[in-house]
């Protein structure tokens, strides 16, 4: 999508071979491109957030695996660094996936093809994230375009954290019916949540619909249940980490607040996903283990100072001690549907299992 | 209550008979006492939130009435000062209470009596206050007390923003059922809303809950909703800036989404008030006006730099738009029950009539 007026990707590959990423732990007050040179930078580029949503973080990670590989594509060095990728991020099931079909292909052809095949893959699922988002965008802007033609007015949606292009390799998740729908001419205005700690929704989703045009009004956490009392809020469509094939949805800690607040106001609440952020081996959302991140991301924040320089500031009381869960989980019985690749499915085991026999 | 180890209350007389309050903008970072002169004071401590919560508000617009008394006792100016004080803040019910009550009780009596009258009230109001939040407490704390009766373990208590003693004259309203319990000797911990986009849990809470040494946690307000489902809340304690007769509460924006994740999670909700906040004129708090605060509230934060200086950095990008609604309504219906200073009622029109006849 757009910045400046340019055409970007998340991640890319050079026309020198070189695996590039917008470094996102600098916006939305620096652009910065990075290069990862080796498994260390992809690690380093997951675990400390230069990239983060749970598809960007699979490409990511393929590619990590491509760098590994092309170090040693030894099947010891392999597993281990597979290994090591995975743990970077506990909750996001896109890593472990991507990791897991690099690692399944890879060993099944001789270790002097393995750079070679690690490396398509990785292509290949940076091309596929595309065109998967551009299909969730096809699918969830019917639910807008729907209400835009009952209301005949701007479509209010609300959106939490950044399930944005940033997100993915192009498109994003949740915001891609929102550019879908925007080019089919629907007027839309974007309440977009803060999203404490890490502020990625007033950092990053804020930015870059700004950057699209599209409408947006940044809001604290705190507000989205008043406005969906008030009407304020026509739709809410969020992303998620992990699925489970029941419908559970693991996603930013506070989608479930947004998620029973607008049950409780009747609110159509959608979740925007990729059919591989689905797990298959887990019933119930209470069995996914959620992650806990450092506390000094509640302690402190960053911005930009009088001078305009990028600085970190402590907003807690000295000695004060906080807890930072990243994730919480949704039941299904809160979500109106889910918006995937191959369609719109309400969230229950006989819809999702309908998704499984359409992967190949 | 305690400030490093010292009693102090949030607004008091001197032996001098100057009007003292601290400044609650500086807390947690610095602690200043600053001083009330006349009118202007009052109404600059009260709409830049120098003295904010409900409560205290009201206490601080008492003096705020003495000090335009001082200045004039004719009926025109008493009646315009008062008009001026309740424009300052807009949804606190206690500020207008306040003001009419020395407005009222003024206008009875000779010119030259008015000054003497109106620091009596002020003075009063003042002592009223911290009997009626010990009374809170006492009420209160009996919840607690049956919690960790039957759990026979620390019991878990969820607050939002600051309803503490720094929100009244002394032991607050949500806190003090916390203080006296901890006083019977009930193990507590307390999760503190962190309350964007004022940081009044982190700033103020957390701050005056180590000061009296009880065990607490800062979350983003994101957190509270799984912390509940994951069975780490045993209750729900907020104050109310404004009550009305029917029962719905009028309280810090972010209050609603708290209370309808403690309905779904079968987690008992309580609200602690003075009688004061209960609003006998309207019956729906959709008839409440909310405040809508400077957008810049959002868009910038203070805090600590790397260098221990007071600095406030901006948090959103370069244009982008914001909404700062201040409060949000939660229904009766999830509202386990008030805690007053004349006993716990369930929260509805029959239960809250009870009180009124017990208000002298």
């Amino acid at each position: 999508m757009l910045i400046n007026n340019k055409k970007y990707k998340t991640i890319w590959v050079n026309n020198f071979g070189k695996i590039k990423i917008i470094d996102q732990n600098l916006l939305p007050f620096k652009l910065k491109v990075a290069e990862l040179k080796n498994l260390e930078d992809s690690m380093i580029a997951i675990s400390t957030m230069q990239v983060r949503g749970a598809p960007l973080i699979g490409v990511t990670a393929a590619f990590g695996m491509y760098l590994a590989i092309k170090k040693s594509p030894l099947k010891k060095n392999i597993i281990n660094s597979g290994e090591k990728l995975i743990a970077t991020r506990p909750t996001a099931i896109n890593l472990k996936w991507a990791v897991d079909k690099i690692v399944n292909e890879v060993l099944k052809h001789a270790v002097e093809s393995r750079r070679y095949i690690s490396l398509k893959i990785a292509k290949q699922l940076l091309e596929e994230d595309e065109v998967i988002n551009k299909n969730i965008g096809k699918y969830g802007s019917k639910l807008i375009y729907n209400i835009f033609k009952k209301k005949r007015k701007t479509v209010n949606i609300l959106t939490h954290c950044n399930a944005g292009w940033l997100a993915t390799v192009d498109w994003g998740t949740a915001t891609s019916p929102i550019y879908s729908a925007r080019d089919l001419g629907v007027p839309i205005h974007v309440w977009v949540d803060e999203t404490r700690p890490r502020n990625q929704g007033s950092f990053l989703t804020s930015w870059e619909l700004m950057h699209e045009k599209i409408d947006n009004t940044i809001i604290t956490d705190n507000a989205g249940g008043q406005l969906m009392k008030q009407g304020l809020v026509d739709i809410v469509i969020t992303g998620s980490d992990r699925t489970t094939f029941t419908g559970d949805v693991c996603n930013k800690i506070g989608t479930y607040l947004k998620a029973i607040a607008a049950y409780e106001n009747d609110i159509p609440f959608y979740v925007a996903l990729p059919s591989s952020t689905i797990d298959w081996n887990i019933s119930s959302g209470d069995q996914i283990s959620i992650e806990e991140r450092d506390e000094n991301e509640v302690h402190y924040i960053k911005g930009l100072n009088s001078k305009n320089r990028i600085e970190s500031i402590r907003v807690t009381p000295a000695n004060s001690m906080a807890l930072n869960i990243a994730f919480d989980v949704t039941p299904r019985k809160y979500i109106s549907g889910l918006i995937t690749e191959y369609g719109i499915v309400k969230a229950n085991k006989k819809e999702i299992m309908g998704i499984k026999k359409k992967i190949k």
